[in-house]
């Protein structure tokens, strides 16, 4: 339990209003409690301000004035309430155990701090570090490591040699290093390419639930440090993704592609190959990239949502678009035609 | 074994030919033999109709005429060969049982006509309830629960505190309960908004192999009684999906959208966040959703499909659609100048 | 370690330099050092092979002059590639083995050449053949049964009864045979409907990582042999997927569609439901399919990426084509007339 003055003593931020309320947890205006702080980043809330019950708000000092509840006002006030949130929701501490049914190969080395949850598999030669946390049916493959205070929630699969740095999280049904999609047209069949590559996962990162990286063709797939991927997403082989890249769920990424740092794409967007993506790209939702994007800006490619019979007479005329822009070239040239005749 | 004449005396409906045709099984058009019975309800199968060797056929009555094979004429045939079906496929009852090999926590309660296959982990204080059963590598997260007639199938992952109702079904590698995706950039890297809500399923939900449905950030994640959930859905953080919605597979909705009850979504759609949908919405299969849906309707957002060379001639004028517009009303201006100096 | 001789004397092409230069590895242009072969198919990477440290080069008859490294010429250096990294990176051999914690029905009938890892489950009358692995965590259902020299990877499910052929590859959290989204609208609720069929997968078929593959409603659904699935690929129930076609990354096919042979399918299409596609058709990444394709071809349907800006600007037209396309029809009217009256 902490008042408002002990918060902004140790997050910044001034308070208005009674500064002795005392918060025990963070939560939405809508549900807020009297003893929980909520937080007003989004205009489209307005009237849930209006009507919270919650002990305190984080506020912009734009915004400071729409409440009169006691509030924290600071610059951000998402980043804000996900510090003081995350103060007060730490993780649960790895607690250090083996658990007697995991299925743990004799030259694995496993850090004694690790926690090893029922129906885990280690392969030979792979490594846990410390602080580390696999919960039940998790398998990691021969060879592959995984640094210190990870977080592997059940049934993540880790293929041989992949590289996992700190402070990494991967959630359930995550798997990592399978092979890409690499295949080649001979003689009326598809020759499967073996895929010598790894996965190699920088420090912080997070995978979301059932979310697949393909380990390299040749050379290795890269998740650099920073990058937050979201449940469903599918990485091909030998991608590299920069540091602090953020995308949302069920994006897919085709083979060979680079996207750069601090970049953010929407969900259900769909990269090709062998694309370069340049540093702070923003990808709109469900849209479709075929083509590299050397400038940092935001970009879109999503038809227009309609009523049904109202797309079904405009998008009629898409497939002639061209003919369109011919007739009214065509117009453009008669037109011309007469006003020069009739002067 | 069951005779037309046993069938209407359950099901209703109106026998027209030999009654007496004994059924054991529903089947196809075209794969249906004499002792089973088909249905039509799509004009495309017509020919099947035709062709079929079925002991009997399910049939509206303007379309009775178009076979003389025995047949039960009703209102809705798919829905009459959908109860008919479930009655002579019944599920396999569940068999009270714990495979040895499953991790129980001491505190957790499993009713004992529950089933638990091998390799199953059952966290601390979390409950199964009567005649459910969970597969192999099944994985009931910390005071997770589960109704009654629950049927989990293998590898399904279920974090802590979720709370499922009665006869769910959840296919192989669900995952419900995984973390958000709750970010807030700060300071140049991202901070990870701990995820406290959880998800709650209500009653008679079904949902397919691999979907992933997330726990809330603050608030829970809400899938009404009666949902059916395809496979590969991915269903953001604080979503709540109203009752009797139906959404087919590889659709991603992302955090805090609002759904709203009796809606069917179309494969692959993508609906954007912090969106309401009202009741009684259809959207288009790989239509994508980015602002909210206040009436009842079908909507739809889908670029035409052609020939690649038709569609790279007719595409090229899509960015140009502005200037196109703008060409056009300037015509229609120096048109009217023209037919105005001509009178 | 084999030299250029040896190699064409194995696989064929002709050595352009020093034959006796000695090749232990592929690997990629940028990435190879003397002992390892690259391979040049793409102009793209016209750059990287002037760079390369390769100790030779793959490469066609028309690029051969733009290196003088040592190098093989043929007709198909991608193909010629994949051929020799197969050779050089041979699968690893199936080790006989059971592990003592892996549930094995009484009745099940495991090959004692198969290698059946920790914690995997096999149904009752479940048939594993020859010199076939499954890695930890995978359950194969009662009933099923999968042929010689499969190799499944970590957490694979199969369901009840599914028919898998020789030499399959399925990819970790793949799902096949769950039941498909067969529900019928009865009453104010949906009603389930059993889903009676099963999935065959026929020779040399390979399944990406948490791919899902539905079992048939009434029928089997099927795909034959040679066709290769990228990751998360949901295959809708009582589909039939023609030989030796390819599928990339998140594609979605709704029931009771047909593909036919040699089709290639681009990331994140989305094919509609009871269509018949022609073999050899291409479908090209992020393109909805909502109609039958009956012959072959490439075939487009993708909204052109542009900024965010130009985007909303040619956006909004798309909603009044019609209305557009009628005011360029009045144009050529009014014009005619203008026209007309003026000769």
């Amino acid at each position: 339990m902490y008042t408002l003055n002990e918060i902004v003593a140790r997050f910044g931020g001034e308070v208005l209003g009674d500064a002795s309320v005392r918060i025990v947890q963070v939560a939405t205006l809508e549900g807020a409690r009297a003893d929980q702080i909520s937080f007003f980043n989004n205009p489209r809330y307005r009237r849930q301000l209006e009507q919270t019950s919650a002990g305190a708000v984080i506020i912009s000092r734009e915004a400071a004035e729409l409440t009169s509840r006691p509030r924290i006002v600071c610059d951000d006030p998402y980043a804000y309430f996900a510090r003081l949130s995350a103060f007060l929701n730490p993780p649960q501490p790895t607690v250090a155990s083996v658990h007697p049914s995991a299925a743990i190969h004799a030259t694995a080395r496993v850090d004694p701090t690790a926690s090893i949850g029922p129906f885990v598999v280690i392969g030979p030669g792979a490594v846990v570090g410390a602080r580390s946390a696999l919960d039940a049916g998790c398998s990691l493959g021969e060879n592959a490591s995984l640094g210190v205070d990870c977080r592997l929630y059940a049934n993540v699969v880790v293929y041989h040699d992949c590289v996992i740095g700190d402070r990494v999280i991967l959630h359930a049904g995550a798997v990592i290093g399978a092979d890409g999609f690499g295949i080649a047209w001979d003689a009326g069949r598809w020759c499967k390419i073996p895929q010598i590559g790894r996965v190699l996962i920088g420090d912080d990162v997070e995978v979301g639930a059932n979310t697949t990286i393909d380990r390299g063709a040749l050379d290795d797939t890269v998740i650099e440090e920073g990058v937050k991927l979201d449940n469903q997403i599918q990485v091909g082989h030998n991608c590299r993704i920069g540091a602090h890249t953020a995308i949302a769920g069920c994006v897919g990424i085709a083979g060979s592609t680079r996207i750069g740092r601090y970049c953010r794409i929407g969900g259900s967007a769909m990269i090709g190959g062998h694309l370069d993506i340049a540093d702070h790209v923003e990808i709109s939702a469900a849209t479709g990239v075929p083509k590299p994007i050397r400038k940092q800006g935001t970009y879109t490619a999503v038809y227009p949502i309609s009523a049904h019979d109202d797309w079904l007479r405009n998008a009629s005329h898409i497939r002639h678009l061209d003919a369109l822009a011919t007739r009214v070239r065509e117009l453009e040239k008669r037109l011309a035609d007469m006003e020069r005749n009739r002067s």
